[in-house]
């Protein structure tokens, strides 16, 4: 793979994947939310930069950022699309549902997946560890047992591979 | 814009401008299903090749190359979920419900507005005829006759700007 993917490329993939998965979320999810969670989960970075999920103090003023990026783009809508947009946005971010916790389980796995497939290319350029992998990816476990049961022995055998510090 | 809009991207735009326009259908549709549609409907471009809406000869054979693609790629799934996706995939194609026809109609809708938004580049690069946008993009017309309302006069002044032959 010669470069990231973007934001647009990024959502429309998990959000098939999620379409793919769904079956797996424990409790029971509505996947329709959870699709457009994803189509939306990312818009703020139009205004707030990404960031690597690893990178602890670029993180720290993350949620900032992205709530006044929200209430900038979101707010270029009518006042009930902007209201349901930033609810469904919210609930994602704050996973204090079973959808906004899959949504975010699927927006996890699927970087692990890319990172599986192409032997831990980010985890290697980054020095990630494997208990750090471990501690960020446990909304996953969360959202679906059997997708973590699935997961976790090739994230095993990636540290043993070195793939992981 | 320095390039055009790869299928990823475009099935994200799309899908995000239909949760947006969902109100305009008429007759009303499920705009959980139309998204669905538009995530999986440019999937079968993997195998057949995009072409372009104006191009009426490299259409002919579209469809067979279409069907070949859908079987193969769907094929990769699960029977259930196969038969979920192909049937999607087939309704859009189709546009023999209303929530194929509005889906249908986004997809259209999108290039037009870009169109508009880029003085007409790429229907001035190909040498495209007002007569023909509007026989082609009729089935905006179909699907929303209110956003039909909206992009006519935007075609007329196009086409009196001379970005439409």
């Amino acid at each position: 793979m010669s470069r990231l993917e973007n934001s647009a490329e990024h959502s429309w993939h998990v959000a098939v994947m999620a379409m793919l998965l769904a079956e797996h979320a424990e409790p029971a999810i509505q996947v329709d939310r959870v699709v457009k969670m994803l189509l939306l989960h990312d818009i703020v970075e139009i205004d707030a930069d990404d960031t690597f999920l690893y990178d602890e103090t670029a993180s720290l003023d993350k949620a900032d950022k992205e709530e006044a990026a929200a209430a900038r783009i979101f707010g270029l809508l009518p006042p009930t699309q902007r209201d349901e947009f930033t609810a469904l946005w919210r609930e994602y971010e704050n996973r204090d549902t079973a959808d906004g916790r899959f949504a975010y389980a699927c927006d996890r796995l699927l970087p692990m997946l890319q990172n599986l497939a192409n032997q831990g290319q980010s985890w290697r350029e980054h020095g990630v560890r494997f208990e750090q992998v471990l501690r960020k990816n446990l909304p996953i476990q969360e959202a679906s047992p059997s997708l973590w049961q699935y997961v976790l022995p090739k994230l095993e055998a990636a540290r043993d591979a070195g793939w992981l510090a």
